[in-house]
């Protein structure tokens, strides 16, 4: 007897779209039962559209075969996640009405007031608002949004800090992947010895998601309530595949020793490693104490991709504390973030 | 008749020590008399030691052809310029002593109480030093330092500011270029598909040497005075040739306008411009307007290296105002450097 | 008075276009006069359309406001050089039959029977095929086309061996650059940590185009007989921004020694090294001793980028000679190829 | 009872030796009991002495703690796996003496007239000459050799063609990685925006190396006797990090067809694949239909970089069939390769 949940992946053919599949591959709990595209590739078979991002390692035939359907409210699917481009807005609507739960890696609904914006070891709290966006927009499933890649792993690198003693002010700098900007994204002949330093609404949307990471859930109001923080970023796009590096400067309240930041990020476990998630990493904060660690190439991988890692922690004289942080964009900054809030939600009887 | 005057470079076969006799091929003023190198490679052609590294550009025979000497105080030259490495300390002090006016890109001397460390544009008045220093020192020669690459850059960007405004503080991330680590320098496994959060010494130097260069000469006292600047640094390896961009943070007093800020930028022009020195950019410093500059492809080679370019001014939430900023870390940062502060001390009358 | 050539540049705004652009710009017998674009670019400032493809070398006021015009027969040029897209047949022949004399970078008439396929110093008399291909087509104009930028190096980097000895047989392995393919062409995501061992189409130009423009003019059959040579390519895209890296393996006439084919290929010069062409390179071929030259970075801008540069000519146990050889492929390869056939057409009074 | 048999690695710090210690962690036969270096890290901790190379997968406590060994011929082991520098000769002759079984990546002994250069699918009989090769120097253990990097991909790749048909004439020309040069290795200026098409010794290796590889072991005179194939290589290092590409001209005898070739190299299995060796990939050798590959991101790690991956199986006008090829340098052209002959050895009874 399968007892698996029926899952379905929107945009399956890009590169988080892709992302989505592999990470559901011989998944627990999850099975795929549908792939959807834009109209121009609908009925051809997932393997004849576009090229296996992934090296070494071969789409499976089940998958390969898929003939790929249109991102419409039938689609035999419970839960959904969605990798589509920016017009998702009415068909993720669409989905949550007729009874699917979306797990969504796109910004369209990120910032709504009802619709919960996760990181599921950060705010696993924020999933109490679905009680509240289905009953205003009379859904019977719900929208959940991960967040923007370099701001997933920005928040779950220092939300520790934050619970424990308040993050004041912040400078962040990014050096961002190629993969960030998807296939073909990203011209070659701007990144061969080269750094562009600038990233459309990437600088705006570590700002305002961010506060909605770190901000509650006002339970009377129906509605998030932001962090008072104050964030000042700086995004480039560098020459590297996979893995975002972020350099941070943070004023915390309290004026905690190098040493107890050191091990508040250090022992960090969320309620995915409460629960053992299928796919919670055992460390979601890897501290590393070598002078010129975390490096996209060495560190974007552990636990999976699934987790932050953070180095160079040390004091700062303008604000505090700086250190680095590194999370591989695509995995936990994307599709793995929202595989593992469908986990959380299901475990927690949510969806 | 020909009145150049004799110029020595101490270091030659190396990436800056190559980048001095660039610049100096065809100087108006300096002739180069001599070329230095390490023990091992004395008396040899300077041709048959080390590949030339600049594309497209010959070394001419001339150059090709001079035997290196070893580094003594008998060198005939009258003006030295030294890339040598940071066992520098005895030598370039032997060659001071006998007359030698040394301009150096070595941080030995940098932060000595009686040596100028000195950008054209930004602290011409530091050579005032040099009484004290050749009194105090018993040299008829002199020692004069340029700064770390990064910190060039930052500072000839931000110093129309300071001038204006004041800097209280300031939050700097840069993305630094493999040249800057000389050659053979970083190992291609370390930047192929990666980024290095670490350099070593290189967040300090552009804590102490911003502010010595912002600072004042106290004659009375003999010795300089930092500026009263708070910072903190974020320094970074990307996978770039030449030219290092750096992000800035930046907190001034009297909260001028965007606008104000960046007509100050764009308006300002020191001594080596009154002067029309040789080598002197037409603008230090370049403010590009479009939303996704400056690129080190693209704006490195700008004024022939010898500017620095200015992007992305803005409000910064945390600090009141940021920008980018890139610079040629070979050129403006290092070599290039010094045979503009040697032609402003020549200039001025102080060598 | 003056006196120049009025030139026009078709698909002015892509990277061959630029280069045509940049190669004109103060050139002693040609004047930019028109810029054309591609329908939805028509009526803008060539500035507004496409960023500027060369480093540190501004777009200059006169070009940047000049108004994108449609390519049309009524063009006021002369002399007209050609980057369009391979939709290029109407549009060239057009132009050729109301007088001008299209100098064509596109390979759409390359392989015609009138047309001639020319490297200035390696078949100038093709030239004659001109009155043929007036008369035939009834044009008061012309085409003349040059050739793919691979095939373009290879061929002026052999032809002195062929005139010499006869070429029977050649493998030969492209190494590409990125601009090959124009902008944004190919994906970073394809390029960083990897070689992509096809280029559609361009294995093919290198078999029939070397055969054209090593082949002869039948003036009686008004029309090129391909030279008897047998051609095996492999292309491959690598991650460099400029300059084909080729290996190839020949088979010659003659078994002349290594020593032989050395000085034939150093001693090379041309039609256009007789007539001080203005953008003739002094020595189109450079011929390097050292083990490992030539490489895209140090050599592709020899000779302003318009020579070829041959290295490690040694023994070959399959075919008898094999060398490295490069040269620049927007350069020498595309828009520098069709100026220096532009000059030379003019100079011997055939356009 | 663990009956593992004890294995050391010779070299254990460098690119190679950690790839050995990486491919025997939980092998199911052998156990690593000793690790080696220079002099100069003896008695240090592995983990202390140079960067673990593999992203993502952390060497594991109880290699990171094994202190290091001279390489001294009473080394507590039965296979020991070399990755010495070229110095080997006398150290893997003592081990050899002394009973040790070694199988080397080193190209010391690879010409030897007694010693078999190995690739288990390729020429498993060559194990026959180890029975004169301790006859004749004395040694009751032996030395049994890979092959060098590029050279066993090629030979891998085109073995079955010559063992069908006789593989008369071949030019091939590899684009070389990056970790083939070991680390530090290339420096980073040297590829960025370069391609260098030259590798000290490599064309003459795969000259020599390939010829002993498809040759025979003449058991009357004990030595082995060279295939009668004339060669060409041209060598190139690209930016690759792994993954060796090769483009190849071949004339075989019987002009078979396409298809036939095809069906050759797809349908090979060796006496590894019959064995069901641990280490053996399935498919030796995986044959790809599309037209762009194989890629060295995509493709070095099939069969978890045991394979070589051949692409673009087409007719060549010069010498008969032309193909691409691709394999992991580091796994099955360097480290690999010795263990799966190790364990081919071990499984016919030889060692």
């Amino acid at each position: 007897m399968n007892s698996k949940r029926k899952v379905a992946v929107l945009g399956a053919t890009g590169v988080v779209g892709q992302r989505f599949i592999q990470l559901l591959l011989g998944h627990p709990w999850f099975e795929i039962s549908a792939l959807t595209s834009s109209e121009r590739n609908v009925g051809k078979r997932f393997a004849d559209v576009n090229r296996w991002h992934f090296p070494a390692k071969e789409v499976p035939d089940e998958i390969a075969n898929m003939k790929l359907q249109p991102t419409t409210p039938d689609l035999d699917a419970d839960i959904v996640f969605s990798a589509l481009s920016e017009s998702a807005q009415v068909q993720e609507a669409e989905l949550a009405k007729t009874g699917h739960h979306v797990f969504s890696n796109v910004k369209t609904h990120r910032m709504d007031a009802d619709v919960p914006l996760v990181i599921a070891e950060v705010n696993p709290d924020h999933g109490r608002a679905l009680k509240a966006q289905r009953a205003k927009r009379g859904w019977s499933g719900s929208i959940v949004t991960n967040g923007n890649c370099s701001t997933v792993h920005f928040v779950l690198a220092v939300a520790p800090l934050h619970r424990a003693y308040g993050i004041k002010r912040a400078v962040v700098t990014t050096m961002q992947s190629l993969s960030g900007a998807s296939y073909p994204g990203v011209a070659s002949l701007d990144t061969v010895d080269n750094v562009v330093p600038f990233i459309g609404g990437e600088e705006e949307k570590i700002d305002i998601e961010t506060r909605k990471f770190l901000g509650t859930w006002d339970e009377r109001a129906e509605r998030f309530v932001d962090a008072d923080i104050v964030l000042s970023a700086h995004c480039n796009r560098v020459t590297v595949r996979d893995g975002h590096t972020e350099t941070a400067s943070l004023e915390l309240g309290g004026s905690p020793s190098i040493a107890e930041v050191t091990a508040c990020l250090r022992e960090f476990r969320g309620r995915p490693q409460e629960l053992s998630l299928p796919s919670a990493p055992k460390r979601p904060i890897i501290v590393r104490d070598e002078p010129d660690r975390p490096q996209p190439l060495l560190d974007r991988d552990a636990e999976n991709g699934m987790a932050s890692t953070v180095g160079r922690i040390r004091e700062d004289p303008v604000l505090g504390v700086k250190l680095v942080l590194l999370g591989h964009n695509t995995i936990r900054g994307a599709a793995g973030a929202s595989v593992l809030n469908a986990e959380l939600f299901a475990a927690e009887g949510l969806v």
